[in-house]
């Protein structure tokens, strides 16, 4: 693998001297001196965060959502091996980059948290519910009852019931980053979504349960089911709770021993690391966690902290004017100064958000695709899983529906959790697995560009 | 693993609602769930960098750098199971922690590259090289035929050989965060003890070429030492020449696409990690790569790219103004608007650089330390590397010598890969491989402290 990437930058990038690396027999110096691999990532990470801002921003010039170019180049990147180059296949599975891109997918929902407030989600609260109860119900039965059924004929009742547990998963990442490349957080709508999702991963939790049981045991315990209902809401709501009540004391404890901006992000990140550790303890999506940390941290709580060193040396130059000048400085210094968290996460941000999706297109393996007759299954069932989540919509209330139904479509990791537990239980055979994969690749790909579409028409 | 931390978190943080969940019996639902151990690093991180920061800030109160207090953070918690707390053990050899320490280093020097010019490296470049050639020879001749023989008698020529070549390595990531807590990384004294450690890492390749030659065939080829030498230089420089040549036409192509914040982030990573990796490829230190990649990339380089955003919102407030404010405010845009690139990679500076640090300390068995027999001598090698390293001070002309010479001292995890080779090669034996560890724990522990006593009470 190093002797091949090696070669090929050799080629492209240091031409000049290549006539002289040859002479000298490089490889074997480096040999010598026990080079070892972490090297290597070091590169995989340079071009993933080129190919990922280079491909996002093409994607915009067609008034594409960014996140499909990271998608779409990692689907390159990722089935590479179609054209006989395979130096990446280990990268798919490495564990370093799978952490840094679950790293990424945390900051992301963290931000979107950080740009929403507890008081705001609250006020969508029942709306959410109903969109979230809703959109399980509607693609449980659909995959159920209707597609299961009529498009994989012939299996048990306990895989078809797995199947439309698979559809009720909501991925929240992709419909989040859609809303933030649109800069429409804000907005109802995505509050709608967001709070809907959080409630989907809980009702999920318990979903996975009870069709484990079923599988298992041939019943339910309606008990065991309860405990673990409330058991979900409490640890969510306590977390979210003495989260609320302990930020603002560690942050004055913190920023009493150093008001700096080191301190300043490390607090701000452990708080978000923290919360989404507690969230997969409980079995959540570590996102969940992250999503509830954002809600948690107010600007306020980091007041005692330092402001950004350029407001710092600005504000004494404008303290004492009373002009229209100085009070529109002071405004956007203000403005800057209480939004300061926000922007310190940014750089963390554009450093491992796009690891994050490109790494999810680089998971996508384009042979799935190639069985014509499971492309066509699949195809029915990503119809159900549309149908499903687009009803939902409709319990939204007076927001525009149709983005809140399209917006809770992906189906991401979570889908793939749930197929993976129904093939360990070996309910889920092979068919029924590349069709859910399919499914999953299919709403996560065209959800962004029927999301963007939507929000570009509408007037929100 | 999962179940002792729990068990703490929730006596600690979560006594509100722990009655609740012992009634539930959180784990099972969290196995059901099939959560993955991902989210413990999640914890990990967040420990790391709460414990960096407050152990940093509370050591610079005593007027020490705050690397000081990374490493003994870090000393302490992988020092945990004397106390009987192993939970942190696996930590030690994560791969994932590994990687992201090593980026933070690599992080750092980039930085401390950014923060000199080629120009400035080349007006000490004669000084560095002469620091650089006795803090080799020096230490190289102490170990080799004074302590070797005096405090490690009976043993082979080879191993007092092994023992001299690895008191010629200098790790130059204490120092240079030493310099960067203190604010002095532009001194003339921190550039020649960057362009030493530079040239030291070429060197030190081609000492280790030659004692595992003499250790292996019992002979040197001066041939194949020449060719090593030629192509260390060339591949450096030619890295360094080609860099030059191609980050702002790269930059430019780039800023094409799209001049925001995102891509100009990317860009500079990337070229950080690229440099770094050919540097790791040839056998050099990847931080040694990481530094070439801060020398070569200028700001000027970076012009097509937007203004930060406040900067952007300022700047038409005061642009046609003639008042003494609004050139005062003019000013400092354009300070940070040119110093913007250093100023993103801050927050990754500020969230990967105290891994690194910490995860150096818990790399530090203290259980090394309780042999006396073996301390005793250990105490005699490292004053050896101290003289060694402290006499090459002397080279560096008419600055603070003492500094330069102290700055040399570390031998970090340089010194630790020569060490490992002679112990595979067999020339090592166990109680001399305890010995080197020690010498370089002790060259990095007390070095940041020395050295800040020197830079505060010198007048640089």
């Amino acid at each position: 693998m190093t002797a091949f990437y090696y070669q090929k930058v050799r080629r492209v990038v240091v031409p000049a001297i290549a006539l002289v690396y040859v002479a000298c027999g490089l490889l074997p110096a480096a040999h010598a001196a026990g080079t070892e691999g972490a090297g290597e990532n070091f590169l995989w990470l340079a071009v993933i965060l080129l190919a990922a801002n280079i491909s996002a921003r093409c994607v915009e010039r067609f008034r594409m959502p960014g996140v499909l170019g990271e998608l779409l180049i990692g689907i390159v990147l990722g089935n590479l091996a179609l054209a006989g180059i395979d130096a990446l296949d280990a990268l798919k599975k490495a564990p370093v980059f799978a952490f840094i891109a679950e790293l990424g997918v945390v900051i992301l929902l963290f931000q979107i948290g950080l740009e929403s407030s507890l008081q705001q989600m609250r006020e969508v609260g029942a709306r959410a519910l109903a969109v979230a109860v809703i959109g399980i119900a509607a693609p449980f039965l659909l995959g159920t009852f209707l597609a299961g059924p009529l498009l994989l004929p012939g299996q048990s009742f306990n895989a078809y019931l797995f199947l439309g547990a698979t559809l009720t998963a909501t991925s929240v990442g992709i419909t989040g980053r859609v809303f933030q490349d649109l800069g429409k957080v804000k907005t109802p709508e995505a509050r709608i979504v967001l709070g809907a999702a959080v409630i989907d991963d809980v009702l999920g939790l318990v979903i996975l349960a009870v069709v484990t049981s079923i599988v298992r045991e041939g019943s339910i315990s309606i008990l065991g089911i309860a405990v673990l209902v409330v058991e979900a809401i409490l640890f969510l709501g306590g977390s979210i709770a003495i989260g609320r009540m302990a930020a603002p004391w560690l942050s004055g404890m913190l920023a009493k021993i150093h008001a700096g901006v080191a301190m300043k992000l490390a607090l701000i990140i452990s708080v978000c690391l923290v919360m989404a550790w507690l969230a997969g303890l409980i079995g959540l999506a570590p996102i969940v966690g992250a999503f509830a940390a954002g809600l948690v941290l107010e600007p306020v709580f980091l007041s005692d902290f330092d402001d950004p060193d350029i407001v710092r040396e600005l504000r004494p130059l404008v303290r004492d004017n009373d002009d229209k000048q100085s009070s529109q400085i002071r405004e956007i210094l203000e403005r800057h100064s209480s939004h300061h968290h926000h922007q310190l996460l940014e750089p963390l941000g554009y450093f491992f958000v796009p690891v994050f999706f490109v790494y999810t297109g680089m998971q996508v393996q384009l042979t799935n695709f190639f069985d014509t007759g499971t492309l066509l299954i699949a195809l029915g069932v990503t119809a159900a899983a549309f149908v499903g989540k687009i009803i939902a919509g409709y319990a939204a209330g007076n927001v525009n529906r149709a983005v809140v139904g399209w917006g809770m479509v992906p189906r991401g990791e979570v889908g793939l959790i749930f197929a993976m537990v129904g093939k360990q239980l070996g309910v889920v055979g092979e068919q029924m697995f590349a069709v859910i994969i399919i499914m999953v690749i299919i709403t996560t790909l065209v959800t962004p560009l029927v999301l963007m579409r939507l929000l570009r028409s509408s007037t929100l």
